[in-house]
């Protein structure tokens, strides 16, 4: 059965952590709402269902055959093992989705340097509120997170190349991510912070190179980064450390 | 093995989760920094460990043996086969971590009314902002949520008197939390919102009586909510819708 993939037509998003999994492991699988013929209208139909017992409440989700799986952590969870993204030992997978709720909750917080009051205004409708928020993030988010996560790998009993055990997980995927998002949303601080992380730049640069995630790179299928997005390049937002 | 559940004394934050779920299966567990003789101190040295490779990002976390399980949707995951709070079906059980993680989402944002800004700041140095995002959170956020939960009660097709399944989940008691919670900090909206959540109001009364929660909430071992923890009730807040 082929996955199907449900999220917002036209960003990364929070979808993007779920792509990079798929297209590792060189899976089938249908971005909804960019396939012909189908569209986002799709996807809201399926979140307003009566009839569907397990509607989720946000995208992205992810459809398996009848089973519908919603948040990016626990779609990971699932694919983990069936893709090979996880490994088989049970103390590393809780250890590996412990650390994909932290990158979740680095990812809101993310969000919310453009958003800190309202996602249903405008970035401009909150624009002082979000160049104070934007300050914490630089000045003391970032480095605790990132801090954190080479922590991890410095101290990953299996090695320093990768977060969770003696090969690639999701984990090691979204962390990619997260440093491609970050130097595009916060360069001057990517900049500044990049020395200290040394490990995450290793793992970066050997996730970009794994073949099935540089053939996905450079094809249409990624879609660049934009203002519609969660990591958003705001100069006025880009604050130096 | 006794489970030893490590929070931050003195709140029920998002310890608090974890408590109920272990406190209805009658589990035996320490709460690690309210236990005479072990303190804080010992969750921060573990925190800090360079030994540990499996160290987490932020409280609670849980230890089980040897390991260590970190963020409350993962450790109630965990948990949940164990304290039988969790149907044997695999396809419910992606959908009871789907919601507890909608739950999760909530919960942030609940904590974000009293600190929009940075979380290393005073509230009272956000007193401005946060009844902005209050003001959002009132208005648009509360019934986004709470309309939700209802409608997967109303549609269980199992019946209206669990989240998943036809037996009470870790969910079920996490619903009863959000909706005491809301109850505390926000009782105008509460006022206002009640009468369209029937099928909430029940359950979270049907939580309330089960036998082990009641004991549970009438123990010394259930704190008080206060102005510490994530249900804060700052009167400037409690916006009317």
């Amino acid at each position: 059965m082929t996955y199907e993939l449900y999220y917002w037509d036209g960003i990364q998003g929070r979808g993007e952590f779920v792509r990079l999994a798929l297209e590792d492991a060189d899976t089938d699988y249908i971005d909804v709402t960019r396939e012909p013929g189908r569209g986002t209208g799709e996807m809201l139909k399926l979140m307003e269902s009566t009839s569907e017992a397990h509607v989720p409440f946000a995208p992205p989700f992810l459809q398996d055959g009848g089973q519908i799986i919603s948040h990016v952590a626990n779609i990971l969870f699932y694919l983990g093992p069936r893709l090979k993204l996880l490994p088989k030992d049970e103390t590393l997978r809780w250890f590996a989705n412990g650390l994909q709720l932290t990158i979740t909750d680095f990812i809101a917080e993310v969000h919310d340097t453009h958003h800190p009051i309202a996602t249903s205004k405008y970035y401009e409708e909150q624009k002082e509120e979000a160049k104070a928020r934007a300050f914490e993030f630089v000045t003391n988010r970032v480095p605790k997170f990132l801090g954190y996560f080479e922590r991890v790998l410095t101290h990953n009993p299996e090695g320093s190349g990768h977060s969770v055990g003696n090969a690639t997980t999701y984990v090691d995927l979204s962390l990619f991510q997260v440093i491609e998002g970050l130097r595009y949303a916060f360069p001057r601080a990517m900049r500044h912070y990049e020395p200290r992380y040394l490990e995450l730049l290793k793992l970066h640069a050997s996730v970009k190179a794994r073949p099935n995630i540089a053939a996905y790179l450079a094809s249409p299928r990624r879609l660049a980064f934009n203002e519609n997005g969660i990591f958003r390049r705001y100069p006025e937002l880009d604050i130096g450390p």
